[in-house]
């Protein structure tokens, strides 16, 4: 038995009955070696699963459990990630298709590298989360939290919007595009990459502001400090769709502020030892691809 | 007279005789108000000075000044950065042109800015350097600091140069290109702007990898924390030349290695109250051009 | 009176009683000269007219009008052309606020460029328009023109799309990407611009596909001869808006063809003498704008 | 025997010995079919040939052959593309390493593929090339053609360069940069795409203009009419280095007038059956490479 980790949460791809079998497997390894486990209650009820194992809400895994098993991809992670984080539960990912940027134990050698794992023989990696609020007239009407970015879109009628950008209550511009990306290092390698923002290491403090397609020619990504106050203001007769993580959304409107800063929690990644976040890159950007010039 | 500054040097674009009647400008209006003021002895041989003011080395400036007025541009405040660095003498860019990232003082201003600044309202902020050394067969053949950037280009060849990156020990990806330029926040605004590299806020605690025309599609700049190990590697039958903000020059060939990280020292740069990085950035980018979409 | 043209309509901005005064202006100026002035319908609503000159309706004024005046900015242009191209009415354009790409006559020098003009004085451009149509289940849906761009973009669900590519009847790629701008020379440096696309001269026979957001970091704009059939078949379970030149828009459902070839139709441009295609860009795009680097 | 090529001539990489068994093979193989087989000198004497075929100049080759056939890469192909165009003998490459852009027929498959083309089972294709010349005080000081680009860069000094650009005699715009691709649309998918030029279609009529690192962050690449004059001409105190599809290069200094047209020859390129530009882009630029986001 482990040492560190006595209750084990189990958290399934979002209304996925796939995901059960291996659920199960590893619910049944987690429990041979004399763990409590514990299947997420929405997870549970996605595969069926008959009273064999513990069923937990995401406030009871996060207030009790001791290491939560992902079992998804990088969607799966982000959900969990914004759900548990305020609890500091430490997250593990398993993929069920391709390696994710998040999900880096594949299926295929989930049982070893858990047992790795469990062992104490991992690496521990703080990631950073924004915080994200909208004030309508003064008052807050939505938050949420996001571990990749928060997109501020074009809203419903498709057009280009227009707002002002102030960082830490000084006014910084005007800017008219399709949109702005507000990253954090990990989701710099999600949507923003996309949309030609920097790639940000995972222990740089920053912020990645990415704009997208902007109207002037000279606007270009910026890295702020992750001790920044951000807010983008609608200015009027323009509306925007404001997305967290690709997960949660927001339709706002004319002079709604977003305010986005770092959140005082981090989302606690353990990886198998070996990991690292270079080769991760390597595999995931393709950047082993062979030379092309003539 | 104020307080925390007694010493005053004054240093002047290199072999500018130009700057001559505002070094002395300076001077005499330094003199009234009680300071002790030094002219570095480049810029007093350069401007012809007959003994009016005191001479000094930049090591004695270095040693004893309590603050270093810089006309010039931002290549001469790059210069004295590089050369005042260790001793903490805090500086002050007056611009002898078009106002630049780094000497944000007009000339026009130069007497009024100063004196606010001797009467204590003055914004510090500091700004990280690179402490670059190249290696030959595991001897350092050249050691030096940059306050914008180390930039590796094509060699006396003109040709593409290949070679290996490693972080912190750690092998990342061999690559193909006219070179790469790794620059701080502060030179985020520089060179590395025109290579498409991401702007770094001064307090990001980060080091941009910006690639020259890479010869792989998918490469991408990458910003890395500050503690970051960076070496590279040049592979057979390649040369190189490496520039330090664009003022040192060394030229390396295959084998050598390159080794970078954050100096332990920074840079004090003293602005006038009012100072905002964001409207110096909105000026200088044209952020404020006008809209261009039909 | 001028040879060449007789009849001369005038069309305002939509819905714009901001024009009337230009308008009357310039109706009052030609009848002098002693042409026959039409004034477009929705153009003679939206000022109030009263009788004072000639309506027409745009079929109209395509069947019979030597000249088309158009006031207003791009967008006027772009919908004026799209409507009047199959009858080759030249066309003039009088900007109300800044000059744009296409309206490059100033509200000031209305009159006397347009005496220019009508002497003969002026040169002839032709600019390409693109031809698209939209199939589903093997019928024609939708069918429009595009003088600047026709762009694929993400639907009401907000996700990105995917889509597979097909030239002259050969499959080139499958895009996943938050769209593609499919642009003339013209619109190359409008929406296209924002989003990295290439600038194309409006003699260069091509057409660009410039991918919005692509998911692969090897996606890059590709310039296709203007005798280029292209299509794009929308995967299952995507939505897609398509615009039209932003005026026009399409709601494509998932097996939705959209195929696009350049209209055998041109727009004619009437410029006045000294007319400048790289003086046009150097002004809107600033390329006059003042050096940056340190 | 094949009605169509009675001469075939035989054109191995520049000084490299490596080619000579393939060289042997194919020779012995066009002669058992009938074909009178000539060796280009160069080839013959690196390959170290000992008078078993004919032995030809570059300008014998391009009198009399009706068909060269190319071992090596694409650099071979550009060489002898360049010296034999102004004489429209068409070429066929065969790669003696991974696949170019410009020989796509591979070593194994040569004999077979060869076969084909000689029995006339084979897509020709125009491939337009520059015509670049260098005047100094008025005297053409250099001449060459390039098929894919002409690069002006940083001279010996290393530093930026300044500019002027005029096209047809009207000046564009002055630029300070690292410098300026001019690119073909063959040579738009080698270097230029290494500094985000855009892709162009083989037979879209135009030359592109990428600049390299510029200051102005507002230039983007521009594609112009291949019936352009492009002139570059050097600012005082600035020297740079000229290439020619990376093979010939002269040193240009303040003053030089670069001047650059498409030449009224073209590059004949013989394909195999089946040949497909978008199959080739797909696989060279790895447009196949599997999805990234999460």
């Amino acid at each position: 038995m482990s040492k560190n980790f006595r209750i084990v949460a189990l958290i399934g791809k979002y209304q996925s009955p796939d995901v059960a079998e291996a659920v199960l497997r590893i619910a049944e390894f987690l429990r041979v070696r004399g763990l409590d486990v514990w299947i997420e209650q929405g997870t549970a009820s996605s595969i069926g699963m008959a009273g064999q194992f513990a069923v937990a809400s995401y406030d009871e895994i996060g207030a009790q459990a001791d290491l939560a098993v992902v079992l998804g991809g990088d969607g799966t992670m982000l959900n969990t990630a914004r759900r548990l984080s305020q609890h500091g539960v430490p997250l593990v990912g398993i993929n069920q298709g391709r390696l994710g940027f998040l999900t880096d134990i594949s299926r295929d050698e989930a049982l070893p590298k858990l047992a790795e794992i469990l062992d104490g023989r991992y690496t521990e990696e703080s990631r950073a989360m924004l915080d994200a609020e909208v004030l309508r007239a003064g008052h807050r009407v939505f938050q949420t939290l996001a571990l990749n970015d928060v997109v501020v879109n074009k809203g419903e009628l498709g057009r280009m919007i227009e707002f002002d950008l102030s960082i830490d209550g000084e006014f910084v511009y005007t800017q008219r595009s399709d949109g702005m990306i507000l990253t954090t290092p990990t989701g710099s390698t999600a949507y923003a990459l996309s949309a030609n923002g920097p790639i940000l290491h995972p222990n740089v403090g920053g912020i990645a502001l990415v704009p997208l397609c902007p109207h002037a020619l000279t606007a270009r990504p910026v890295t702020l400090p992750d001790t920044s106050h951000i807010e983008i203001v609608l200015l009027p007769q323009h509306d925007a769709r404001i997305h967290f993580d690709g997960q949660a959304r927001f339709d706002a409107r004319a002079g709604d502020r977003l305010r986005v800063t770092r959140s005082p929690d981090v989302v606690r990644l353990l990886h198998p030892e070996g990991y690292s976040y270079f080769a991760m890159l390597r595999e995931k950007l393709h950047w082993s691809a062979p030379p092309r010039r003539p």
